[in-house]
């Protein structure tokens, strides 16, 4: 199984980034402004990029720390079976947050492209805290021309 | 073993491209400043970030196709026996670079800053390219408060 790993030092509480990765307010600020669902364990959250976009399911959160979600459906169908944590790891002088999205079949073009775009939006979450202002989609970071 | 992929569209010849991936000067707009020793297979590239930095030796080229490096020495150590790869497509409205940097023993959480910074220096890459003027060390975008 294939993992996309992630890693951002952010200048800004557990406390905030947490409620970027687990309210629809939230999220709609570093990853698409068009987010509906987020909420409890159980909850499925459905991220639309356009006309659609992939849902996941909360499968654990733990405060200020953890956040684990499951993919659901078959959007996009090399997504299916995989998984997506955030670990939220407080330091003296930033808060890290690690990413990872595992459980991919294979390590192919479309893994590379979205490895290169989840940093871009590791980084819209580090500047949605930092400066107000993320990228989420429409207004995302285009990494070639076919998006 | 563990690797880090990325995917860049860019609007520039693949021959442009190769020319950043293979001479020291091409390298210095997107990776670090100070870059020594690209050439030929067998060559042996310092990347130098402040006091030091990595060594690669060049394992392969084939002319606006591809670019294989394969670690040397002992620095960062959790580089040891890793190989880079940078494979050019050149697509209708845009060269593609699918970016590897493989072998790694572990995906701990230097593999997830180091693919983060590698998506950062992919879009330097990118931008060097398209408006001349990439992110190289020193001037690259910071992704935590450790750098």
């Amino acid at each position: 199984m294939a993992e996309i790993r992630h890693r951002v030092g952010i200048n800004g509480s557990a406390d905030a980034i947490y409620r970027l990765l687990t309210t629809d307010e939230g999220l709609a600020r570093w990853w698409t402004t068009d987010t509906s669902g987020a909420g409890e364990p159980g909850s499925v959250i459905h991220f639309r990029f356009g006309d659609d976009g992939p849902r996941f399911e909360v499968v654990e959160l733990v405060a200020d720390r953890l956040v684990r979600w499951r993919h659901q459906g078959e959007l996009p169908e090399a997504w299916m079976g995989t998984e997506v944590r955030f670990r939220i790891d407080a330091e003296e002088q930033q808060t890290i947050v690690n990413f990872s999205h595992a459980n991919w079949r294979l390590a192919d073009d479309f893994l590379a492209h979205c490895s290169t775009k989840w940093a871009m939006f590791m980084m819209s979450l580090k500047a949605a805290i930092e400066t107000g202002r993320g990228k989420p989609f429409p207004d995302d970071v285009h990494i070639d021309f076919d998006e």
